[in-house]
């Protein structure tokens, strides 16, 4: 069986990484390219990594384009995926790696988004309680955002587990290609190389009520979040660091983290005295978990990391796509990192 | 008023830091340069950005060296200084920027460093209450650590207006000098470079007991800390987000801040809006301070940015020497930072 | 005597590392501070580093609020200075961070920058033989490029010993901060870190003729200059390999690189066997040489490091301010670099 | 048919690089795991990002260990393999990693390295004139240098066409992984980053002559060359700038790389007005190359861009390993890098 996939957005670092694992996946045929303002140009000239399509010429982001596929990843800024995705035939795998379909609830859309809800999709973060199921022959699926996979993926165990209080303080460090290629000063190099700066602090950042949400279903009761994310020197890697009160002692901490994420071939549980790092998980879609208790505070601390455009956007994509699809789960998939 | 100055540990970061800065400070002269392996060659094989002293040759790092100055700079491994200072004379003012002299509680020095303790002196902090008195006139004195100075300021005020909780949780992303030129090979460039880490997780770095200390002390009791450091690629800089429940509203936030650090020289609260950078510090001694408050979680974030090699190590250590001495505070010290 | 100086273009780098030098100056005042889309905004907002400064607000580039000043600096992009500088009286010092006036030959302006040539002004390398005397009671001063002075420094020596032939090959590598601030995409810290780029090969480069004419008017005779910049990872510095075919023996080529900047505060040739870094130079003034000779191809290797924002520009800039004012030449300058 | 790979080495750079192409090689079983200091420690603590191989428990460096393979890769320090070599039996496929086997010269290791030759192997650099005919059914290859390869590649078709003339100057920049895991002062992140820094001057690298020894073979007659590495911040990465004089008009420049590549599934002459940036080819085996004439000098410039552990050492190793077995020769090798 060959798929055949259309990306759009494929001049962004969403799109050049869901092509990056599209084009090692065995049963993967790439079709339509599409772009916003870089339409008409060759990809080469955004993507010059991406050496096979690097005379692929973009076309504009239309319905017309992207409708003949099997599958269409859909790597638009938020706020775009909707109208393109309404006028897509039901049986066409769409899937979107921005935001727009993630939230549940409305009014947490239109507070940290702004505007009308165009309704959730099925969640593409199969290591959650559930969360594989929703997605087996899903024909729409909404790919989560880079802080909530790690940061979920990080205390899910405990809150299922009933292990620790739903009040959660993450503060998680990333680097700058989850803000995208936009134009920004404060994203030129000179200006995040040599430096640290926190943004949306405050509850403020549009991921709080995304890992919010998954970490009230994983507990089966609202978590408060709070979430600060910081910004450092390097382009690719989140590490959250993920904490809160043990409701008792902390025997069966690990326990329930191991047991949690046995069987899941992305999610590692570390040998105890090691410690994530992203350099380990670069562009591979693995994440990397640790789990400690503070004996003087009773507090569980989890660190996670991940790489944000492969298990953070595109690789939880194909992921998916392949769950949805039928596919064993891991094809054209790596658990190996990019290291030094 | 020329003082003279000698510098234990020359060849390190924080002995070439307090360098850069007595190079500069109208009232200094830089006396005898020692080390400990590296004895016997030029400072300048070391430090080469030390122009004006790169043909100073190192001395064996002993007391008959050190004594004849006004001000001994002591630059040296952790549980290497007390031993030094006992053969100095009581009237040279000498400063430790190792941890040997920092913890009042004996369990907690054996505990984190080992050993027997050296004893407390005054510590150089004189931003936290009657840390300045403290400091006037000493003659020994105990440079905080890195971590310690960024995170005290941040949460000093809010918890001695009473305004959070006693628990709180400092999550704090560093360069990688604060680690020194030992040879780790985490700390080779091929591996820091790209990659995000943490370490000292759940209560472990020596640093969380010095930051408890600091803020009992501003409490006026025992304070809970949850500390984790995290290693990121860059050489210089520390962000520290810092957060508690309020105990309150957050309505006197602000003001408490203010307020606190409103005479201060060298501690800035931000305007609002506006959050701090470890690259608007980089080489002073300034500390970028922001708080806000999470109105969904009534909980205050506070966030700062110091370089932890000026006022996280030597520009303490200088401010403190001005303090003791009778010098104008700032006197060789400066807000500006080298950026971008 | 306290001089009044403005800075037009406060919000660049350029102008940004002007205000750092300036504010550590005894003898200025600093005036108008000025800026073209971001007049009206506090300086805070875009130099976070220059706490002193940070309430200013930014006027609008304009003769009127720029005349009543003993200096004005402008640091505006190329081919905006002459314009301004015009209207400025001629009893004002003006100080142009830009290209508009360093080229002596018109037909070279029209081909690398286009348009009418605004005329030559005095340059300001004062290390270059003769370039002090220019410079003494100027009033107009054409700040060199930041290639140009370290590749200029590195091979002058040579050639005005007739030691080298005169075909030379630079490759300079830099960091980001030589591009300014413009949102450019290859500028964005996600593709700087973790890639190296060329850019300007093969003679592009603006910065091509300027490198001839200096080393021209040094060697007294044309220079042929194969020039390659490099782009690195890094916000600040300028390494520069500079090499030729030597004329005879290479026995005469330390001592002529000696006695050339034996005086000069700022150009140091380094000990043998000790090689330039741009982390020594960070945010000095200085210079680091060092020279040899490849014993196969009787080639001499020249390599120089400077600060690309410092020497490179803004310090070079202030250099020249205090010869031009009889003030002593390293008023508020540094040869301490900020390492590691 | 499965091939059964020892890798010895397996916890230094190049040796975990290999490790990470073999596991996504089809006909790769992975068999011994071998080091030196490190033997008897599980890979993961050295290799985290090796995940399916982090419990496998590192051997001793034998040849026992190692004989029973059909492919023994060796990833050790210079002037280690020919001894180990040497026990091995002659139908074992043993690939060097090292430089032990490259040299030609006796003279020239004795000069470079020290001591007795071990004598040349079969060169594994496929893509240079009669390069790969050397290695089909070679049973002992040795792996070139990373800089040698990119900068071999970059100059040969100009060579071999005799288009310039035989002397070439190449400027080499380079990430940090190219020298090790050796713990080494100036190797320290904090020392590299923010720094750029040149070693090996005039002459005095170790792939001085094995470029020379290449572009010889291309050229047909000597070739001088001055090279001149860098050393920038980045992890991984060469950006080799080559440059000469032309022999005639600059005309058939183009035509002649085109077709020295043409038919090379890795080498990859970018087009007009596109130039190579390492991030393009991270990870993978692909070199990009362009190339343009100074037309007011009528000088060559070519720029090719590697990753010195891919096809600067263990994709290359594999690329050759192909060969040699007669498997496709892209097996388990990719063109697309990872970026950003």
């Amino acid at each position: 069986m060959t798929v055949r996939v259309a990306v759009a957005g494929a001049s962004g670092y969403a799109g050049g990484e869901a092509l990056r694992l599209l084009l090692g996946h065995p049963d993967v045929e790439i079709g339509a390219l599409t772009a916003g303002g870089n339409a008409g140009s060759a990809l080469g000239e955004h993507q010059p990594h991406l050496l096979p399509l690097a005379d692929r010429v973009l076309a504009e982001t239309t319905p017309e384009v992207l409708k003949d596929h099997d599958v269409v990843f859909l790597a638009l800024p938020h706020g775009h995926s909707a109208a393109i995705a309404a006028q897509l035939p039901d049986d066409v795998l769409v899937i979107d790696c921005g935001a727009d379909h993630r939230l549940n609830d409305p009014t947490a859309w239109d507070r940290w988004y702004g505007g009308e809800h165009a309704g959730a999709w099925p969640y593409g973060l199969p290591e959650l309680p559930g969360g594989r199921d929703a997605l087996v022959g899903a024909r729409r699926i909404a790919v989560p955002g880079c802080y909530p996979t790690v940061s979920s993926l990080a205390l899910a165990p405990a809150l299922a587990a009933g292990l620790i209080d739903p009040e959660v303080v993450v503060v998680a460090v990333s680097g700058t290609s989850g803000a995208g290629k936009a134009l920004k000063p404060h994203l030129l190099g000179s200006e995040v190389m040599g430096s640290l700066s926190v943004y949306g602090v405050g509850g403020a950042h549009r991921h709080t009520p995304e890992i919010a949400q998954n970490l009230g279903r994983a507990a089966g009761r609202p978590i408060a979040v709070s979430f600060t994310p910081v910004l450092a020197p390097l382009p690719r890697g989140i590490l959250a660091t993920c904490s809160a009160q043990l409701t008792g002692g902390g025997d069966e901490v690990r326990a329930a983290y191991a047991k949690a994420y046995e069987h899941e071939p992305f999610v590692h549980l570390l040998p105890e005295g090691r410690w994530p790092t992203t350099a380990a998980v670069l562009g591979s879609n693995a994440v990397q978990l640790q789990v400690t208790v503070d004996p003087d505070l009773d507090r569980l601390i989890a660190v996670g990391a991940v790489d944000n455009l492969t298990k953070g956007t595109a690789g939880a994509a194909v992921q998916s796509m392949n769950i949805a699809l039928g596919l064993p789960e891991t094809t054209g998939l790596s658990t190996v990192g990019v290291a030094p």
